[in-house]
């Protein structure tokens, strides 16, 4: 078997930049790509540029026996690619960094670089950079992703006003709840968990979806869900100084989530809103523009958009608002969990 | 003693971000930095894009005992503020991805932190944004930077042709005799060693040199030293597709090299060869304009620069000529140094 040790640092590169070349787009404003000091690129004029970074490191947010070397590379580039679209932006050119022990497989590099063309050819996007390391450790892939937007169409966490509503694509929660499956191993075969699985093991992501978001010019605050419903809320909340209430009975508990909630004796709602990395999004607007704005996503591919709550007044106040009208403390220090049923 | 674990990702998030905001410079250009998805950035109108990335692994390049947690920083950003210099650019947003062990000391990130600053804060350059990893084995520090050129101002590996001179700067071979030093730890304390060690511990980078000969419009081809000057050389031959013949005689050899190099009974000119990340610049130019870019990239801040040998017509033919005309073949492969004294 071919590994790192046997081809060299320069010999992997070599195969690498072949399936660039051969599999890759070719993308927009490449001036120079892998092989200088440097990467070139030419800005579109009348955009901002956005940049973002994220690291995976086996053992940490893989384990190598758990995952197709494929499926590590698109989830590692789809969670950068998440993050330029909840500005409303363009994935364009991502710089990829890997970190290798000595006899790492040359055909799962092959398959973990496949994994991010997966990702990239769709949007047109290519890797136009990178670098490899010979890692003291667990393996990482660390990637840094360029995306453009027009200038004036960004959105940024910060701009949440207390009476905003607040929406959420598709069904959070699952991702954390195919990793239990994966690592517990019970449940792994039954079809009820397929989804749950498949939320850990390829992520999607909602570029696209942002993107028409940010076009309405109607959205006033934006992320994507990495640390969880709650989480990621209370970061619109920080950076925006306000506070939140989440209407529990409005929560969107996947099919799939409400099963193995079932088999697991947990509020599903629990599960919706703690750690879980979906890469949905959460966005903020005027109540007037919910219907609009909900339409708008879903017409980019039939995600489903839910408004869950209201942005409210009082920084840093997150409540969770219960069918029969009582609250709950849901900041990271407050929440304790719904009580089971 | 405070570490990772104690205060949390974001915990360290905002230590960092207090460092960045009270002990940095402003940026040009900086629309959203650190907290959100993505770092905003508006680019200059005329200007391409420049984006490198290098890793630091702990127990690969660096030995944390060995050297200070400001250094490390250094040394991390120097390695990429080269990259951009070496293509003719100025360096203007960092990311910086950190993969951390759970025991990390708060102060040990604070001081690499400010190690980052100490480099970017001359240039106007500024970290721009970033993530925090758990890592697994070894810690590790991965910047991408991103610099911009005046469009066709830029000098690429690829343009060297044959006749042109090649010029280096500085004394290349100095960074790994240090390292061997530290490692040995003889010598260590002799005066003569103290810019070896130094040349290791805190390269110094080109960026300022790169963007002066740059912009005389004279370099054909350019780079920086991370590999050795035989190896970069050899970069620059392949990109070009031509060779190159390097004069023995001509080779700049420091005073310091000289004195170690008779220690270990050893041909000086070897180790200036050899691998070696010393961020110096090999630049090659037509014969008649190499006096006025010595004046030129010298004036900058007093870097000697040397001419060593000439470019060739044959691709891939590296060789060496030595003082009573003879030749080594110099290539990855043929290359088994010179003959003991």
């Amino acid at each position: 078997m071919e590994t790192l040790a046997s081809i060299g640092e320069f010999g992997l590169i070599r195969r690498i930049r072949h399936i660039l070349q051969t599999e890759g787009v070719e993308g927009h404003g490449v001036i120079a790509g892998p092989g200088d000091d440097s990467a070139v690129f030419a800005p579109r004029p009348g955009y901002d540029l956005l940049v973002t970074c994220d690291a995976m490191v086996e053992g940490r947010h893989y384990l190598a026996g758990m995952m197709e070397p494929i499926h590590i590379g698109r989830r590692a580039m789809a969670m950068n690619i998440s993050d330029i679209g909840a500005m409303g932006g363009w994935p364009r050119w991502a710089l990829v960094s890997l970190g290798l022990v000595h006899d790492a497989p040359v055909e799962d590099v092959e398959a973990i670089t496949r994994g991010f063309l997966k990702e990239l050819n769709p949007l047109n996007a290519v890797v136009a950079g990178g670098n490899i390391t010979k890692a003291a450790g667990g393996a990482f892939i660390d990637i840094t992703l360029i995306g453009d937007v027009e200038a004036g169409r960004k959105v940024l966490r910060s701009g949440a006003g207390s009476g905003d509503a607040v929406l959420v694509t598709g069904f959070p929660g699952q991702a954390a709840a195919g990793l239990e499956i994966l690592v517990h191993g019970q449940f792994r075969k039954s079809p009820e968990a397929r989804p749950l699985v498949a939320a850990y093991r390829t992520p999607g992501h909602r570029a696209r979806e942002g993107q028409a978001a940010a076009q309405t010019g109607r959205v006033h605050a934006m992320l994507d869900i990495s640390d969880g419903f709650l989480g990621d809320l209370g970061h619109i909340c920080e950076e925006s100084r306000v506070g939140a209430e989440v209407m529990a009975q409005s929560l969107p508990v996947s099919e799939s989530l409400g099963w193995v909630a079932e088999k697991w004796d947990r509020n599903p709602r629990d599960l919706v809103l703690e750690a879980s990395d979906d890469y949905e999004l959460i966005l903020t607007c005027a109540p007037q523009h919910v219907e609009d704005l909900k339409r708008t996503v879903s017409r980019v591919a039939g995600a489903s958009v839910t408004e869950v709550g209201r942005i409210t007044p009082e920084a840093g106040r997150l409540e969770v608002v219960h069918a029969d009208g009582s609250r709950s403390d849901a900041t990271a220090k407050g929440w304790d969990h719904f009580a089971r049923p």
